[in-house]
């Protein structure tokens, strides 16, 4: 048993009394010294970590779609590899704590990375001790193949009898033209998206929830994000992705309540009374996307922003002056529009998409080289919508065969979940799922 | 031509004319606007970069080696892929224009990425724009392909004439046990060291070297880290590697100048007339290390120490309290080593290594999962040395042979690069091995 952390089991403060301490007083006799109940927690009463840097773990949403968009991010997809619905019950259980106990800075159980003795494996891996909560946010999805068969898999099985509970709108993602999707960084039954201002924080909350899912679920793929490219509140600049250009100034913010009821969160008549589980939720959209940024760079400066459609230095629509002026689509300079046919601002824009919003939440990436001489460099995209195959869908379908900017672009891995909405005190992930 | 910024130019002041007041004069015609000579730089005089941001570039020592380790990494291995020696020493004259202009948290040229006009590839990639210069340091290193052939590239030519130049300790790494060394992540003829404390501006640094440098060289591998496990003064607190132990806690550290001078910079004594170049510099070891991470989580607590040789809370050595006590290996329990004579901590120390030090540098990793439900996670090692034969290769082949910790380490890739000493005023990268 790799974590022996029970299920449900009601956070206690950590004690002031540490490892250190008791080793000071059994002097040498460390491999006799009986650590149990003691914890050397990240956060203990005396050093709390500061109030901004905790995000609340419960509430109306999951924090980590509306949160601020925090700078690091770590994202896995987990393949559901039992079919005891008990065990997985079991451990969205055991996750459910840990994660809240992760978000406030602390390890994932009171016993920690050295409290439960010398005999036990540590609950905790420990890379993580001595760092804050650094704003971690933990946001869990599921996967159309939880739900038995999908067209992309049509063999699957219902393994846990929630076929029924399928919300309408939890596809596979069709395939786009020009896609090279690599099956093993795409899909998955489950996703976690762990954000974080500190990324050892964020890989820490990963690796541990990966390491407390031994036997249940294993690691389909994961990705690191270095920085993000989508600003989610009013109160943040915008940040720039790899193109080097301002990405995301047009996006859906926490404060425009009215675009986020309307285009994010889904709505009791989106799906069946069995689904009404996803109620408040979201789905969200997944997808690495490589960008060929060698030849992109080789591009001049008229062309990238033509590309684009905004201007590189202060990302203001061509034609504007400023970054957050209007984009206005009929401005024509010797005959041709200024803003061309194909920019990306100009398709992606929801006036030229019957009004359709995303959430954007991406990040940019960078693992490595591709044993070609060149980085393997882009943007890693994250979207949250309110249905999937009337929003996105039909937005990638078109950006997919008239945006410029598709000629620099390689997707890689595309991945769909339905992300529950967040919990009231004592519920846990899926609860409504499984047991609703 | 993919840079067309000319080699030796002077730096120039940014001006405050940003090609958004460009147009915002002109209007709606951004096709025809010269923005010529304009630039919007990341610091321009009335947003200077906080001073304590800015890690000066020249000096008697390359910055980011005693330099106090900086969050995150950016490293690039390069192969000269040219035989042109000119179009060699031309690219790293520009490089260092370039890299200096970066690490005061500018643009790679004073036109940089939108200024030298709208039908020429912009100077800078952009994506750096905005931010600060995160105590950004560019380390630049010489591997020993570059000298002519080598043990493990026999066929090598001495295509540069450097071959009387080879510093005498600078060789291909020999193989050690347990090593699966991937050739795409080891050697290199060239190495660039980014590291800073926001991962955008080390990538983007690396980046725009990587770009300048097309034709002459190209990417071999690159390695993201995401968390330093090294303090390199003392005023930094030591961070956890990936096995959740503090790292690093008896590294040389910058304010120990007698060891510095002992073990990391490289005497005239150590070479003959030809490698002069070197003397001031150090050696640079780089070695890939996966960590077998599911095991070691299942190992329990009294294993993992028994394996480090210190607590996993405090850090301290066995039986002892605190984290910088001195370990005492001559202790017993019940007979046995209360330090076990294959603990990491033992193997390791200059004690037990004829007072061998290294000055280490190293970052955790985290790339993804390995395709079979594991995250592919471990140690970056980086460390700097005055011999890798006297030094670095016999602590190496003991560890690697008697250390419990080898059977949770899989290293799969490694290299050795010559490090040169800083450069004073007016003398770029690489001068001292061309020139000299």
């Amino acid at each position: 048993m790799s974590d022996p952390q029970t299920p449900g089991e009601s956070p206690v403060t950590s004690t002031r009394l540490s490892r250190r301490a008791l080793l000071g007083a059994t002097g040498v006799g460390v491999v006799a010294a009986a650590a149990g109940g003691a914890a050397i927690g990240r956060a203990t009463a005396a050093e709390s970590p500061p109030p901004q840097d905790v995000i609340g773990f419960r509430g109306t949403r999951q924090a980590g779609i509306i949160t601020a968009a925090q700078d690091r991010l770590h994202f896995c997809a987990f393949d559901v590899i039992t079919d005891d619905r008990a065990a997985l019950v079991a451990l969205l259980k055991r996750w459910t704590t840990a994660a809240e106990r992760m978000t406030r800075g602390e390890q994932t159980t009171p016993d920690g990375a050295v409290g439960l003795g010398d005999y036990t494996p540590p609950a905790d891996t420990g890379e993580a001790l001595g760092l804050s909560a650094s704003k971690l946010t933990l946001t869990i999805g599921f996967g159309p193949g939880l739900f038995g068969p999908t067209p992309a898999f049509p063999d699957a099985r219902d393994r846990f009898g929630l076929g029924a509970r399928r919300p309408a709108a939890l596809t596979q993602l069709p395939a786009f033209p020009a896609e090279r999707l690599d099956p093993d960084r795409s899909y998955g039954d489950i996703c976690v998206q762990a954000c974080a201002d500190d990324p050892q924080v964020a890989v820490h909350a990963i690796r541990n929830l990966a390491r407390m899912g031994f036997g249940v679920v294993s690691v389909r793929w994961s990705q690191l994000g270095f920085g993000r490219t989508s600003s989610t509140t009013t109160s943040q600049t915008t940040p720039r992705n790899m193109f080097g250009f301002k990405d995301g100034t047009n996006n859906v913010r926490a404060e425009n309540t009215d675009l986020l009821e309307r285009w994010v969160w889904v709505k009791p008549e989106d799906n069946p009374a069995s689904a009404q589980w996803l109620t408040g939720g979201t789905y969200l959209v997944a997808r690495r996307i490589r960008m060929d940024i060698e030849p992109w760079d080789r591009g001049n400066l008229l062309e990238q922003e033509q590309i684009i459609g905004r201007t590189k230095g202060e990302g203001a629509p061509l034609g504007q002056d400023k970054e957050f002026d209007a984009p206005d689509f009929n401005i024509t300079s010797k005959g041709s529009p200024l803003i061309p046919m194909t920019a990306h601002v100009r398709l992606a824009h929801p006036d030229q998409n019957n009004g359709v919003r995303l959430l954007r939440r991406g990040y940019n990436f960078t693992d490595g080289s591709d044993g070609f001489g060149h980085l393997d460099a882009g943007l890693f995209f994250l979207a949250f919508c309110r249905d999937i195959g009337k929003q996105f869908v039909p937005m990638q379908t078109k950006l997919a065969t008239r945006d410029a900017l598709t000629e620099y672009l390689i997707p890689n891995g595309a991945a769909a979940f339905a992300i529950p909405p967040g919990l009231r005190d004592g519920e846990w992930w899926g609860q409504h799922l499984f047991e609703g």
